[in-house]
């Protein structure tokens, strides 16, 4: 794919999910992709890896269970070929609580017809445990 | 600067990163540097923002001190106009405790006059605290 087609595809995908159109965000995840959530399961479910478009859904589907997005703002957009980076400021409501968490996340993405194929992302999840569970972890 | 420039320039950093060539590190790091390694400063007193070069050096020696760099393997490397993205494999041994962890970085860069004057660091700091204290985090 030609590096404009990734830059498109890129900010759409971002634009779809800063709006919530959560069935555009479906339809620019390839079948085939290979996806992980760096983070605790313990906290996290939705987190570790996915494989296959279904099951990458299903992980976006925890996170709404869960969470209510409240904002999501690309700072940074890095694109090279078939893949790009993105490092955002984002917000989400902890439905349970109503607690707000903010933190960034940083994601590597490589697109393949189109779609994403290749996902991971980052972020400081010893923070974002700590916002999660309203408390300081103990050392 | 050129994207070849860029390019040309993030991997050389990463090439003496690497070999552990830290005066080419620091000859690569703009005086202006404005620089973040997400995580928490409690267990790694390296993180943090950082400003200028004379700063990021200390934090760089900082790390030294504590761990010495066993393995530095870039897997993803993103260039576009001044700006990459790089996702590593990396192992440190924890001088201390002859601990070896290994965790994967994410680093976001932007290049001025040849040098990094933007950097910030993420990984998963909930595994890598867990690594570094030897035991799991208790929720």
């Amino acid at each position: 794919m030609a590096e404009g087609g990734t830059r498109a595809a890129v900010r759409e995908l971002y634009d779809a999910y800063a709006r919530r159109d959560f069935d555009r965000v479906a339809a620019l995840i390839h079948e085939d992709i290979d996806w992980v959530i760096y983070g605790p399961v313990g906290v996290f479910p939705f987190a570790g890896p996915r494989r296959g478009r279904a099951a990458v859904l299903q992980a976006l589907g925890g996170i709404a269970e869960a969470y209510s997005l409240e904002s999501y703002k690309p700072e940074i957009m890095i694109v090279d070929g078939d893949r790009a980076a993105v490092m955002s400021d984002v917000s989400f409501r902890q439905r349970a609580t109503n607690r707000m968490l903010r933190f960034r996340l940083a994601n590597f993405l490589r697109f393949q017809d189109g779609k994403v194929i290749e996902f991971r992302e980052f972020a400081n999840t010893f923070d974002v445990v700590e916002q999660a569970l309203g408390r300081e972890l103990q050392l």
